[in-house]
This record gives C-alpha cells, sequence and structure tokens, in this order.
C-alpha cells in the first residue's frame, strides 16, 4: 500500500470549505473525485485541516491510500489536467507509510490579508478584507505580541469549535505593513475554529483605537467569546503552509 | 461645464475590453452607465486608450464632461456603489477644462505577469500568463535592453492596429524576477496595438532559449510581424499607470 502526499493551493472563493459535505462542493470533494477517475477507486483524503467557506490555500496538505503504482508526477500531471482552475496539485509524493497529514502537522501557518484605503480593490477583492478606516500599525503590532505564547484561546474560538481543549501555542503573530495590503501572520501547531479570524478581527479593532492593546491578555483570561473581536470574512483568509518532521 | 478626471481599476476577466461596443460588455460601457444613473443625463467616457478584452488595469485614467454640480467624492462613492465589483473608481478629481485623458498622457506603463513553475497559479490564475520551461531571465534582460529607444514597431504590432505611424519611443522596458513571479515592465507615451503582449511574447521566446537576445534589432529593422514572437494571452496585461504633467 501506497501513502500518497499531495500539496494543494486553492481559491476557496467557489466552495464551502476543505471538508467533504453533503449537497456542497468542497475542495476535498472535487480532488477525491479527480483522484478516483484517475485511480480507478473510491479514495478518502484526509487534510491536515478543515478550512471554512471561503477559505483559501496555497500550502494545505492531504494523505491518502492507494494500491495504485502510477509515477507521482503523472498523477499530479492528470489531477491538474481534471481538476477546475481554482485548485492546483503543487506537488506529489510518496510518503512514509505512517504520515498523516492531520496527525503529524507541527505547524499551520495563515495569513489575514486586508486592503486599505478608502476603496477596495478590483483586482484582488476575491483574496482581501477592504479596510477603510486608517490604523494605528504600532498598536496592532504590540496587540499582537501578547497572543504568542500558550493560552486558552476560548475567547476566540467559534461557537460551532468541537476541539475537547481549548488550550493553544501561538509561535508567532504579526502584522506586516505592505501598503496598500497589511498582513497578518499566525502560527500554531493548531488552532481552534475561526481563531484566525477571530483574532484578527480583535487585532484590526486595535488598529482602529476601539481598543487599547493592552486588552489582549484580559480578553484570553476572561475564556469570554464576546470579549473579543468580530470574525473576519473567510475570503482574506490563506492557510500558507503546513510543515512537518523531516522524516514525514 | 466641468471636466471631470477618473482614475479606475479593473479586472478585465469578464469585459471585452475597455472601449465601448455594440451587445458585448465593456468597462467604459459600465461605468457610462453608472454616470448617467448618478449625473440624470448620458455621458461620453474618454479614457486614455482602449485596453483590449480580457486586459487588466490598476490605473486607467478616462475624463468626461457634465454640467452637474455633484462633488467628487459623493460621485465616487456613488459610482463605486454602482458598479459591479470588478470595477474600481480609485480617485475623481477636477480636471482643467482642456484636460483630455487620451491626448494629454506623457507615459502608460504597462505590466506583463508570468507565474514561473511547472504548474499553473490557482489564486492568481486571473493575473498571470503560466509559464512552465525554465527561463533564462539574462538573456531576457539582455533582449529587453534593445527595445528602449525609439523605433518602427511594425513587428511588434497586430494586423488590426489602425494607428498611422508606426513610430514610438519605449522610454523603459524591464524584467523583475519576484519568483514565482516574472514581470515584464514596458513605459511608453503610446503604444502601437497589441505592442505590449507580441514583444512580452518575443521576450519570453528568449528567456526559453527560442532566440538569441541580438535578434530584436534585426526583428525591428525587418518591420515584420511574422519575425517576433507570439501575442501573448490578455490576462496577464495590467495598464498600471498612466501619467500627465503637473498642470493636467
Amino acid at each position: 500500500m501506497r501513502n500518497l502526499r499531495l500539496d494543494i493551493e486553492y481559491d476557496g472563493t467557489n466552495y464551502h470549505g476543505w471538508q467533504v459535505q453533503k449537497n456542497a462542493p468542497s475542495v476535498a470533494a472535487a480532488i477525491e473525485q479527480a483522484l478516483a477517475q484517475v485511480l480507478q477507486h473510491p479514495v478518502r483524503l484526509n487534510g491536515s485541516g478543515r478550512t471554512d467557506a471561503g477559505v483559501h490555500a496555497l500550502g494545505q496538505v492531504a494523505n491518502f491510500l492507494t494500491e495504485h503504482d502510477i509515477p507521482e508526477r503523472n498523477l499530479q500531471r492528470a489531477l491538474n489536467s481534471l481538476l477546475p482552475r481554482d485548485i492546483v496539485i503543487r506537488r506529489a509524493v510518496e510518503a512514509s507509510p505512517g504520515f498523516d497529514a492531520r496527525r503529524d502537522a507541527l505547524l499551520r501557518y495563515y495569513r489575514y490579508q486586508c486592503f486599505l484605503g478608502e476603496h477596495p480593490s478590483a483586482l484582488y477583492r476575491r483574496l482581501t478584507l477592504h479596510v477603510r478606516r486608517p490604523l494605528d500599525v504600532e498598536a496592532m503590532r504590540r496587540a499582537a505580541r501578547y497572543f504568542t505564547g500558550t493560552y486558552d484561546f476560548s475567547a476566540f474560538r467559534s461557537a460551532r469549535c468541537d476541539a475537547n481543549h481549548p488550550v493553544r501555542t501561538v509561535t508567532d503573530c504579526r502584522v506586516l505593513d505592505e501598503r496598500p495590503f497589511l498582513y497578518l501572520d499566525v502560527k500554531a501547531q493548531a488552532f481552534l475554529r475561526s481563531q484566525v479570524r477571530i483574532m484578527a478581527g480583535t487585532l484590526l479593532e486595535v488598529g482602529q483605537g476601539r481598543r487599547p492593546p493592552e486588552d489582549i491578555p484580559a480578553i484570553l483570561a476572561s475564556k469570554d467569546r464576546k470579549r473579543a473581536g468580530a470574525t473576519l470574512p473567510a475570503k482574506g483568509l490563506i492557510l500558507m503552509e503546513v510543515r512537518y518532521s523531516q522524516r514525514a
């Protein structure tokens, strides 16, 4: 039995997220369908994590099992010719027998993309959230620093989050000012549901002067979702990279 | 009578170019329709130049006449709320009475965007041409230098070009290597039809080793369209900026 790893880029605009769902197009379902067509057997893809409806990815990772002996490069070409153009297999390689894209992930890196200015962007409208008000980026940077570390992120999880434990370790959280783009980069081994979008929404409120950076520790300590900021729209969020140990 | 100037960004994917046409959606027609709705009179937009079907713009400029006294900011907001999201008015200002967006342009700056790699980009598929083969960027840079200057660009014009004279002055032509993106930037006061796309196609053939950089002077001298490279697809081309004198 071969264990194959796929690295996947997608524009999530037209999908109800990564995860296979009944009666709604998903990225995983589109790839599973193409895989079944190439390999002539049903396939279950194991993704590094779900991305919500409308979220994009440059580096989603998934693995699956097959007994088919197709060379990886041929598989990749066949998939890319079958898939719609908003999903691209960036890499297909044979993984070690035990590799599990979800369980073995050491780091997940998400970027939230804002477009700053009085009017939204036409060219990047699908990949950015338009932010009108001038932002205090220095205040956002100070606030972002409070997120680095191991905390109970209950205040930053969606009501639909089904994780057993709310403690997560954010290894990096920073603000990149590349006007007219503003990027919020967050890295952690794992995230709670909607965590990055709620963190980004809270940072944005700090940037707009609606709360001081020093509020972040108190919001974390409160474990109260109502104390944190709004969940930002999915379209600004990109799963940039998932990292594994060398052996994987 | 007021002479108003609009700076316009658009994603050209869904339009048959800038110019108003019968039975085909165009960017200018969409803006003229929105203007007529706001100003309550028919408007004829005078753009800095036509862009072909599928070509994008970050900084297209147009002007029009009106007797309406609406403040520019209100007009801009009204237009952006009426226009589809792939067209955005980035700026609306009162121009000097004689300002003519087409005639007064001192410089037009176009960028052709390639995405390098074995497989295309999902996120940037609408704004980039996928280029698979490895490119010799240094050879492309040497070739690009030959385009700077005043030449008869007959070999680099579409058969449909209706300009009276084929001589143009390219003030800058350069290759920017920002993998996985490769940008071809070209500036001139004016261009012939498809000139940038044919120049880019020729540079790409140089990068792929299909002709030496030193061919460019001979192709220019030949004035023969068949000697130059292919016209690259519209989707990689962006009108970045149109420059005018301070007084305009």
